[in-house]
């Protein structure tokens, strides 16, 4: 168990909501009564507030520092999580526009989202890993994108499959729209070569609530007045996310954690080195397994935030979540769809988390290897 | 001020987000780090964790409890607020009926409402006040509704006007549909009388991000599969408020807030006894000041939670609010469509912050009259 001043808190590796940088939920405790200067908690004041006017300006600038966001981008901060993402980017980019929205499918994610688009208008699956129970991505040069297309639909990194894009496949001319959910701000990404960005907050960025969208400006213009009001990018974009009450308490915790990602951890390189150390701590025990760890991706597929494998049988795997939680690490079992472990190793997992967990992996491999 | 162990908290008379109950924000702070048993924060743990599932649970049973949902009427806890409602009701409700939906509009919100219906079906207004800038109800057999509308939507209580409804008008046998999002469980409702009630919970429900829908089983069958996803009120019944990760923070705190209305104060008679006559307190004042403070609502339409009134001039009432604040009455100004003072007085504020904001308004008059 990790110790903190007067609880006891597990290494958990849920694959979100996720752990969170105790630093942040300590500094989010010691205020929550009252913010410095201001005599009310931020889950009482207004979202118009002078306050939290400072909240919310102060997180946009600094994710925009921390991303490398160019100017012509928008930052949103919106509600209701990806899968109304899945909704509102067809009926903001696709709707009306006469073309085809083509979509990579590599897991469970990309599916639903495509399930959205083709609601909304003509949208297909131009590579689809499905035969192969989504363990891959798809190789160089087998994606071919229509340069007249609406857009192209990728999903950074596959949370169920445990399946990860190294950076922005080549898709031609059209916006390569990324769904980053699970991996946003845990490396550097070169912004630029996305039309848009979205990601939910409660995995690497905070706690449930708030959905970052950061979308190239001219692509607004393909926003219609006749959507409904809360589904209008454009409509979020003139109000600076004020739109209406967004989640007051998500947003300031997202500011928290890029100020921890600045400040204590170094940077989204230093970020991502980190997290490049702590998969391989656990790839390394399942390649050197003989077998008994087996990989649901393959090797150049990998994703550094969701390990996902299997064991010898099913009642092995029981046993393995059940050991685990009784020494403090939590969360393992691995989605209905792929069976076996999952282990969700965020940013704000600890290496000493991750090492226990190795050290784990180890041990019940000898004593039921 | 009002003091707490260590921080200064001023009266905060926001409309919302809004003060909430001192007592659930010190248990808020003191299992922030870790829940207890669970290890993990509230902010931390997976919305499918047994933690979770018993929280959700709770909150629902506890909320039926307290506002005696009968037991064919379903629980939504979603995002996006209101606006999101604005959009989601027509889409469920109207599309495809072939029926008009109708709108009584005494207020802002209500006009709100109405502009996102009629981007989805037939949708008008049966009544407006907007002639007298929304400064009272329909008079008693002014509202003729069609009983073959899709619904008749109604606003219980205009935050911006501070025009409250005194329980559910009479609109014979289409729906009823009302948006309760500032006067939500400030008071017994006979929720068998409606169809669908709504309301975003940063007012009188705890923390912005989860917004309340409760609708009768029966209107679930109107829903298309053809909505998008997250649109569909279905979706959200058939998965038990879990169609996608929901603001798993704002439903905790919503738990909270219930268990501190049915063990601390009683239950929604004595809540609504407290509303009363903290509302009667500003009334008094307002009555008595021979016209100096100038009511926006008339009599027999005044809000018991949002008290709304003008000063001679914006001077004045300028140096109102600057001084309020510095007495640590904060957030008095008035929305600009109404212009003047506003003092939102949700069921966390407690009586002793009305009774300064009482003092300060006479003393003020004395001043200045």
């Amino acid at each position: 168990m990790a110790s903190s001043t007067q609880v006891e808190r597990v290494f958990n590796f849920s694959a979100g909501p996720a752990a969170m940088p105790l630093p942040v939920l300590q500094k989010i405790q010691a205020d929550l009564l009252a913010l410095p200067g201001v005599g009310s908690s931020i889950l009482e004041i207004s979202h118009r507030s002078p306050a939290f006017t400072e909240i919310l300006k102060t997180a946009e600038h600094d994710l925009r520092q921390l991303m490398g966001v160019p100017d012509n981008y928008k930052v949103l901060f919106l509600q209701g999580g990806s899968r109304l993402q899945f909704s509102m980017i067809p009926m903001n980019l696709l709707r009306g526009s006469g073309k085809t929205a083509e979509y990579v499918v590599h897991g469970a994610w990309g599916k639903y989202a495509l399930n959205e688009a083709v609601k909304e208008g003509d949208a297909k699956a131009i590579w689809d890993g499905g035969a192969t129970n989504y363990d891959r991505l798809p190789a160089a040069g087998a994606l071919h994108c229509s340069d007249a297309a609406a857009y192209v639909h990728i999903t950074s990194n596959e949370t169920i499959q445990g399946v990860q894009f190294d950076g922005a496949p080549a898709v031609g001319p059209a916006p390569l729209v990324c769904d980053f959910s699970s991996d946003f701000i845990s490396r550097p990404v070169d912004v630029g070569r996305y039309g848009l960005i979205y990601a939910c907050a409660q995995k690497n960025a905070g706690a449930a609530g708030v959905t970052v969208v950061i979308l190239r400006e001219d692509l607004l213009s393909r926003s219609q007045d006749s959507l409904p009001g809360y589904m209008n990018y454009k409509a979020h974009a003139d109000a600076g996310s004020l739109y209406n009450t967004p989640c007051t308490f998500a947003i300031y915790t997202l500011g928290l954690i890029v100020q921890w990602l600045r400040d204590e951890v170094g940077g989204l390189e230093a970020m991502h080195q980190r997290n490049r150390e702590k998969a391989k701590l656990l790839y390394d025990v399942i390649d050197a397994s003989g077998g008994f760890y087996r990989p649901h991706a393959q090797v150049d597929s990998r994703s550094l935030m969701n390990v996902t494998f299997r064991l010898p049988d099913e009642e092995l795997e029981k046993r393995f979540v059940a050991q685990a939680a009784e020494r403090g690490l939590t969360d393992l079992k691995g989605h209905r769809s792929v069976g076996g472990i999952r282990a969700s190793i965020y940013n704000a997992m600890p290496i000493e988390g991750v090492r226990e967990l190795r050290d784990y992996m180890e041990e019940f491999h000898k004593l039921n290897g």
